[in-house]
């Protein structure tokens, strides 16, 4: 399955997501740093709500895409630092709208900035954050890459309103549950990770394989996320456990587990997600059902292929400690649920 | 006070916003087109919603001037269609935060979208109009007309949070008020018209006049609009009449008629606004106050001054209809008050 050298960092207790940042040091100090400076705004409650969420331990790994696709390419300018910020600015917007969306209490194990602030500053200051993205996107000056992260914001916000409009429904099927992460998270996956090597190298097969890269990536990394939703090791990790489910959220380990389900389970399903109708219990009956189906297996499965999606499209790379890492990554991506 | 050209319009029973209408009818058209197919997604909900709110009967006033501005300037591309769909997609994403963040129910004399679909898409949705005016300000190709609107977008935000932030707050004076109504109104105003200027001749005296213009027609028109609140003349229109009263907005006519208040005065304001306690009748007695006090005179008086401020503005452009009709657009502003 895995390959001996991919395996290696998890040995010796540095996650490849540390090896990558460590590769990119300067880079990613920089970008904190034009993050930090850009969250800036007369108005005191703007940088007070977005330091809360930039700075509540998130893995910067979606403005790591775009700063290693940019110096594995040979970028020698500076705009990847820009580039980098307006993405995770995007992703942190994404995020403080979501969590309005989704009524969420927690975030990343802190009281969620809704909470805190209220829906009112929340969805305001995701509106400033999209706007400041946009600010850096222009002054990085190429057109082609402007276009790459301004499109991937519009697939992400009809990505958020599909999984809307599919909660609650278990009709929902695999193919679409494959469009809704597609476009909800592994769009900016890709884009980030094409930003970069569109600015080091242009449109071409470098720019294609990093984005192939960052998409199945993307998808592995929501799998996996969805998976770990329904899992007590999340619990062990200060995360919270069950939000998918409370928020019926139909997400493949429920459309595989209930396609498995028969008598009680079907009505199960059907009283906690499509009727809403949740009791105390009823997340473990849950957990139970998905992994007793095989639910969580054969999500994680899924996870494991589009995660060799992504490494084999790092094959059109040059070999270079960078290509190396990513692939690491991706492994880790998935191992991280084990 | 007013010269007789600039009042023929209103004599002839054609507003100066419709003859605007009439000048780039052709651009207008192909204006609206444009809306309507990047309205477009696979996701209904999305056309759906933004249907609603586009179709509303909104005058299309922020996009006008875009187009106004690169006719008047010469401009032959096509460009400046793009940018005004771009400003107008802006503008409907800001109504539609908005109405989520004041729990509006009406817009435009029509029930809201938040109340017909919920906030939660209403939130996503005005994400995905976000996205599509960045998608057409790229095409549009002009790295400086792109700095203009992103800044714009963000110091909308800005100023979004700075009026959640005096709401209730009766220390809230004109000054800081202008700052509010300058960055959530007037900005859009002053970069719909200045971007069609740059576009047209590129930065220098044109755009600073244009700018200048539509900044100063903004704060004007926000004025009027916070008068008419608190107007019996705007309930004859179908709209909605106190509902930044409701909110607990201290707007221009609040600030002024609560530095004029006395004894009971002073306390019938602080229980309605800054504690939020009103019943049935408080809004016709606010109505009462801020037209006895003459705060409502005052604020018009405001709106005046700015609108000339446009029209002086207009000065350093040469003479043409376009010119003549822009200038009988800012005194409309005001008179369609009275």
């Amino acid at each position: 399955m895995l390959a001996p050298d991919r395996l290696r960092s998890n040995e010796t207790g540095v996650s490849p997501v540390e090896r990558l940042h460590a590769l990119v040091a300067d880079d990613m100090r920089a970008t904190d740093a034009l993050i930090h400076e850009r969250l800036g705004s007369a108005v005191n409650l703007i940088p007070d709500l977005a330091r809360h969420l930039i700075d509540s331990g998130g893995k910067r790994l979606r403005p790591l895409l775009t700063l290693a696709a940019a110096r594995m390419g040979g970028y020698a300018g500076d705009g990847h630092v820009k580039l980098a910020a307006a993405v995770e600015f995007i992703h942190t917007a994404t995020l403080l709208h979501d969590d309005v969306v989704d009524e969420s209490a927690l975030r990343r194990g802190k009281v969620s900035a809704n909470i805190v602030w209220g829906n009112k500053p929340s969805v305001l200051v995701g509106d400033f954050m999209f706007s400041r993205a946009f600010q850096l996107m222009v002054e990085s000056g190429d057109p082609a890459v402007l276009a790459i992260l301004a499109d991937a914001s519009a697939v992400i916000a009809e990505g958020e309103v599909m999984q809307l409009k599919s909660a609650n429904n278990l009709a929902t099927d695999e193919a679409h549950y494959l469009c809704v992460i597609r476009a909800k998270t592994a769009a900016l996956f890709a884009a980030a990770a094409e930003a970069g090597a569109v600015l080091a190298r242009g449109a071409g097969d470098y720019a294609c394989a990093m984005r192939t890269y960052g998409e199945n990536l993307g998808i592995a990394f929501q799998l996996v996320d969805d998976a770990l939703d329904y899992s007590g090791r999340q619990a062990l990790m200060g995360k919270s456990v069950g939000d998918d489910f409370r928020e019926g959220k139909v997400t493949l380990p429920v459309i595989l587990a209930y396609a498995r389900a028969e008598g009680e389970a079907q009505k199960f399903w059907q009283r906690a997600i499509e009727s809403g109708q949740q009791s105390e219990r009823d997340l473990d009956l849950a957990i139970t059902q998905v992994e007793e189906t095989g639910a969580i297996t054969e999500t994680m499965t899924r996870a494991r292929a589009y995660a060799d999606l992504a490494c084999a499209a790092l094959d059109a790379v040059e070999p270079c400690e960078t290509h190396e890492v990513l692939a690491a990554v991706a492994d880790f991506c998935v191992e991280r649920a084990y």
